[in-house]
């Protein structure tokens, strides 16, 4: 069960289709309304002053048209989110005061000082963690990776609902406040998204177009660029963030609306700046002052590139890093078990470490422990010198500045160490199960890493490299802004983060510098490492098809052919109902073939698995089952005179059970019927039922064919299985039940009342793998059928293509667990539990053990 | 005939399927160069230092190896186009020294001085005119369009050819070095897609995957941003704007690849100003120096929204007017007849009429028409107030700002008259047939206009707006970098101008105001008229599909089934050849569908229109007929003693429009077959008659029946004829072929020689307007058949969709034919005289008239 992490729960043809029907039942309902208003109206026309009742109306009508318009959606999100972007900040802000407040009110002693700075994040990240935990856990984490999931098509439970909303907030801003390295903006894109998803929820109340679901898809798009947008007040490269870390194939049509909403946003975020008297007018967030004239030197290139590249390696091995800490908490089975008691016992313990190691009179010193994250990176981005030729003294210490400067220390070593210490801690951080993003503190850490390389070239060349004459000295706060974007670049494998420095700084005078290093990191970084988003997707194991790499030639050459599933399950137009029961049997697939005939093999259509199931359990179902009972009953011409006392429970227990037994091949039909001894079998594998959140699934497993049991059916049932008792003849019951169903089986399955997918994808045997995956990632598909004029010869689904593609790109150690997701369960997906049960109730009547495909978890975990 | 502006010749499916081929083939010639390798090897073996010699090899090996990287080849290109630019900047720059130099030196008389400023331009504007007309007709105009198009997976023939290269960097050179309003970013997109085009099969030398069709369409999308990158030394930008104005669906996959080249570009194109001493270090092109600290008021943003509406409105009529030009001189007639003969007259008038008014001791002089277009950019951009209240004597005239100066006149007047003037000059000079772009004559007129509006802000409010105490006055150069954003952003209807002004100027503190005015400016542009390269793309009617408009709601309610054409042509796969004669005689779709048989209608695949002409030429063709009269002529068992003289040419002639009576429905057996009787009837309709360029199309069709008539089979049939004539059994004879033709036509058609498209689009009846648009564009797609559980049920193509999205969004006088196609040829493009001429063909010998389609272009002539 992974409720933490959200299920992959709907296809999106289904939900699509219920889309539909939705707005057909609402137009219904709208013309309804109508037709009332124009009674209104009639109404009115025979009272006083009807014009002008009748213009209002109108205006009304018009207001409500308009509203429905792309662009009040937009503001009214760019509005919203800015509001609410602000109000984090404001929070933030208070939290951090609030401690720092505590930490120097306290100086007379360093326990109680150490006390107060330690309890304070370690209160704030626990109620962090534990908000979210009981009010929505999906709000943990980033949410872009998730984003990303569901902008590719796929429907995430409860990702998008008002609850997450709360929690996602309520739980950043604490997390934030606490003053661990934790960032805001991968939670603000999930944030963005909701605000857009409830909105659409709100606005659809006056029109019917919000219920459309791809122009929600566009929405959403959208509001991942506001996200980042109104969290750096970067219009531009919010969009462009959002695009490179959500979408794979990008509708240049949606572009204006990223723009427009991320820009509304960003100025009002900044208007908010303005009133409240923090700023004078509207400026970047993080303005640096470096000259214009003559930003950087051609002979400094070389050192940036050298930035760029140790960013690629930094940027790889922080990804390496934080799965690696997730992986290990996971292996240790003593640890996870202890830890799975206490949920809030590994966030707490993770907040204790890194607050004591940055506790400023203690080893805090040695790093800048003092600052906050944004402190630290005002300082870093600052284009004074801090160490000419070496020598600390000439460190012109203003403000913030000072947390650098340490008596026995040079600034070097406190960078050092700051990177160090900051790069380990942040990817512990991004770990704790609190809403958090991983940006900031790569993006802090950068700028400390560019601000050494700047401050190392300015210690070496005190008087610049140019030998023209005139003397322009290094400034290493432009190393400090390269080095920041190379780094989060590298992590987040994003070349837009170029820009969102641009739009931070509000400087772009080193352009070039910034533009090179950015994609020398990709570049490393790329070769060795998924981006963290990728990676966190891998290891929640979200729907997902991983990106052909750098220059793979080889994936041109690779066709369909080579790589699809030939063993296709279909099913045939004129196939009987033990065809149908016989491939659910056998296969897994969510949606099976529908061919002419198995000689043709003419491919018309796909059909869902549910669907399926369903028209076998109309078949085989309750009333039909009953119908025949009724009938046997009106047969038998007996008359009934001892009646047992049957308790409703023990009634559809027994008839679950009893019901599920229709199966044609079941061999031991002299099985007692008593509930005594039936009772056991299902109680003897207590971990193969489903408990907690995951009983519904199980119950509608056990409706699938004896839909909500009642009394009547109860007492219909048990009053002829008495019947039979009585009369001694329960064996020919049974056998003639059995017979029934035979009889029901062999029936030709009636197609009509079927939803059928007319028009399912298909490829060609020689579309080459690129092409495939091309296909694949625009269309969101999930598996496409192979055929060869019109017959079917194959199928390709995402498990195949993932396959090929990762043949050559696999990574170790990359396919893992969700993290901690042994803190929440221990069994396995819902999806996969409702198969195994599926076949274990077959499995059990048919008594013979089908050869089962392993499910995919199964295989993931043997290939580790 | 369009071979001015090519031809959309083959469809994709074509191209990929011959690039396969090729691919295959080339690797089996790999295989055996491999094989010789080897063998040396072996050789190598047996002499000294044979270690030495394999590591050599090896080496080699592992170079040609790395060459495929796609890294390589985006250094290569942008390189190369960093060169190209650079170069031709330099010659540009030449060329305008040239005329100042000229114009100076004559300042004793006035009309000499005239003479030298007016003759300058029109020399070099006809000469490029001239030269690219004879060398390349593709390389005129901006190549956006084109690109587009190709990127949408279009073939379009010859524009990807050196020689297009070569009279596209000459051309541009020579008509932006006349000082016409002109620019060079749309040319540079077409000269980098061309570059790596030609890269591409260099380098394919080395190795196979340059050969593979989807890469090379990755790499013309990054060509494209390379294009604009190191054009205005704007990576990012150009990135961003290749992205919006080629692609409707981008792949982010693609991106870096277009970052990579762009940035390597950029700096290369840097790098050479700076060795060249033109740059003490690499910085922005167009650097502002506005003031860091306080940028612009909150107060002001008004004015730069009334910016952004008012270029939103002048960016539509610039596209308005620039197409209304090319309609008024296409639609007289007589002026339309006399240019069509002197060709080059059309660009000497223009460019003498705009220099006219230009001429700086004339009108010019209230105009600062002595200015180039980058000198007036860089005054435009200029961060000092030009009139404070009003009064001119303030103005601070440095260099060039001079020219703006006139000691009658204020400066309001000269930048009104700068502004009125140089819009329709710009929009009148971009119709010259010259390799030109219309982005930066756009994009000064904007900077002018953002200037008329600061210095007005400037005078009104001369102390700043800003009542807090400190004064800041208005920067009227920062309006000028709105407006320029915002009128190039709504001509183009692109959002990344924004970006490039921020990379032209090297200052992103103007960043709120300039996405606001950009994001209005696209808002009211994009709702008047299409973009400018839309509207080229609709003039040259190039395959375009229009984008659905902004907030266009119904179109989520459409469904594929209102707007899908009901009456499909189709194939069964059991039919005869009669069938398969008289579907293609009725239909024009490029391709037919195959169904499995007229009752079920299952749709197996879509055979295209060329295979099923070449089926019925097999079945009907020369070889069989030849036969079939070998036999009959065997079967005469006569002796042929008389002789007459058959010309090769006659013979053709006879049996060319004997061969193309084959038609079974023929009624007038008993036409004389006598050579004098028979050739006016081909002369008759010498109009109907492809010449020129287009005969190989009118040889293709005769040869459709009757490949490459020899003179063996004159002869035979000449003797065959003779033979008849002599028997006077001509009646016979005829009937005998057209019994022979009728038993050809009821045969089964073979489709086994016969490539099928197994899996054609297909789909759903109720899939939305708005689903079927995003498929199209994603995929490219031209057409796609509607199924019904496999069944077909009718056909969508691009024409029907076109139709139903500009229900709504069509704009007056959009539809025109070619710019100056009148001038070139006047007939219709070839594609359609083949349907027509094939047609004719039939009807003459059917004499029948079936119910004809209207061909497009006839249908679009009647709409006007």
């Amino acid at each position: 069960m992974d409720i933490m992490y959200g299920r992959y729960t709907q296809e999106l043809g289904v939900y699509a289709k219920e889309e539909a029907a939705r707005l057909r039942e609402s137009g219904q309902r709208r013309s309804v309304s109508d037709r009332s208003r124009t009674l209104d109206l009639l109404e009115y026309d025979k009272g006083r002053c009807a014009k002008c009742r009748i213009c209002t109306v109108r205006c009304q009508k018009f207001l409500i048209s308009r509203v429905g318009e792309d662009w009040i959606f937009l503001i009214l999100l760019g509005l919203l989110m800015a509001l609410v972007s602000w109000v984090v900040d404001f929070c933030i802000a208070i939290c951090l005061q609030a401690q720092k407040w505590m930490y120097g009110g306290l100086d007379s002693n360093v326990f109680l000082q150490y006390l107060a700075w330690v309890t304070y994040p370690v209160v704030l990240i626990t109620f962090s963690a534990g908000f979210t935990q009981i009010l929505a856990p999906q709000a943990v984490g980033s949410g872009i990776p998730e984003m990303k999931t569901i902008l590719r098509g796929v429907v995430l439970k409860e990702y998008l609902t008002f609850k997450t909303f709360v929690a996602k907030v309520i739980g950043l801003t604490c997390a934030l406040g606490s003053g661990m390295p934790l960032g805001k903006e991968g939670p603000f894109v999930h944030i963005a998204s909701l605000c857009a998803a409830l909105l659409s929820k709100f606005m659809s109340l006056f029109g019917g177009i919000y219920e459309n679901e791809s122009r929600n898809i566009e929405m959403l798009a959208a509001a991942c660029a506001v996200g980042v947008g109104c969290c750096f007040a970067a219009p531009i490269g919010g969009v462009l963030f959002s695009i490179e870390v959500t979408s794979t194939f990008f509708a240049v049509r949606n572009y204006w609306r990223g723009f427009f909403a991320a820009t509304f946003s960003a100025f009002i975020f900044r208007v908010l700046a303005v009133w409240n008297r923090d700023e004078e007018t509207i400026t970047a967030l993080f303005k640096t002052r470096f000259r214009l004239d003559f930003p950087f030197d051609l002979q400094e290139l070389p050192a940036f590139a050298v930035i760029g590249i140790a960013s690629g390696f930094g940027g790889a091995l922080f990804v390496y890093l934080n799965r690696l800490i997730v992986q290990f908490i996971r292996k240790q089975k003593a640890i996870n078990r202890f830890l799975m008691k206490k949920r809030l016992l590994y966030p707490a313990l993770v907040t204790l470490l890194i607050s004591t190691l940055t506790f400023p009179p203690g080893f805090g010193q040695f790093m800048a422990g003092k600052l906050t994250q944004k402190e630290s990176l005002v300082t870093l981005l600052d284009n004074r010198t801090w160490a000419k030729q070496g020598i600390a003294e000439d460190f012109d210490y203003i403000g913030h500045s000072q947390a650098w400067k340490h008596p026995q220390l040079n600034v070097f070593v406190t960078l050092v160490l700051f990177i160090v210490m900051k790069f380990w801690m942040s990817a512990l951080a991004t770990t704790i199960p609190v809403p958090c993003g991983a940006f900031m503190p790569v993006f802090v850490i950068g700028a400390a890493f560019g601000r050494l390389v700047g401050e190392s070239m300015a210690a070496w060349f005190p008087d610049g490299i140019n030998t023209d004459g005139t003397i322009y000295p290094i400034v290493p706060g432009g190393y400090a802004v390269v080095g920041a974007a190379a780094l989060s670049g590298a992590v987040t494998h994003t070349v837009s983060t170029a820009v969102i420095v641009f739009e931070l700084t509000g400087q772009i005078s080193h352009i070039l510098p910034v533009m090179i290093a950015v994609i020398l990191a990709n570049a490393v970084a790329q070769s060795l490492q998924p981006s963290l988003y990728d990676s966190i997707i891998r290891i929640k194991k979200l729907p997902y098809l991983p990106e052909l790499g750098w220059g793979h030639h080889e994936k041109y050459n690779i066709r369909v052919e080579d790589i699809m599933v030939r063993d296709v399950r279909y099913i045939t137009l004129n196939c009987c109902y033990r065809d149908l029961h016989n491939v659910l049997l056998t296969g897994h697939l969510k949606t099976l073939a529908l061919v002419e005939s198995a000689e043709s093999m003419i491919l018309l259509g796909s059909i869902e698995r549910a669907q399926l199931q369903s028209l076998l359990s109309q078949q085989l179902g309750r009333p039909r089952r009953l119908e025949y009972i009724r009938e046997r009953a009106a047969a038998e011409k007996k008359h009934l005179s001892v009646v047992s006392n049957p308790g409703s429970e023990d009634g559809s227990q027994r008839i679950s059970t009893e019901e599920s037994s229709f199966s044609p091949t079941r061999p031991v039909p002299q099985k007692p019927l008593k509930p005594a001894l039936k009772r056991p079998s299902v109680v003897e594998r207590p971990t193969e039922i489903p408990t907690g959140p995951n009983d519904n699934s199980g119950i509608a497993l056990k409706n699938l064919f004896c839909a909500s049991p009642d009394t009547e059916e109860a007492f219909l049932f048990c009053s002829f299985v008495c019947l039979h008792i009585l009369s001694d003849s329960q064996n020919l019951c049974d056998l003639q039940i059995a017979e029934w169903e035979e009889k029901q089986l062999d029936e030709q399955v009636n197609f009509n009342n079927c939803k059928i997918d007319p028009a399912p994808f298909q490829l060609v045997e020689r579309t080459s793998l690129h092409k495939t995956h091309t296909i694949f990632s625009l269309l969101g598909l999930d598996h496409a059928y192979v055929t060869s004029i019109g017959r079917l010869i194959g199928v390709v689904s995402l498990k195949e293509l993932r396959k090929a593609i990762e043949g050559s790109v696999t990574v170790k150690g990359v396919k893992v667990r969700p993290p901690l997701a042994s803190f929440r369960d221990s069994g396995t997906s819902s999806s996969e539990n409702e198969a195994t049960e599926l076949h274990k109730l077959w499995d059990r009547h048919k008594s013979m053990s089908l050869p089962r495909e392993h499910t995919p978890s199964e295989s993931d975990e043997k290939s580790q």
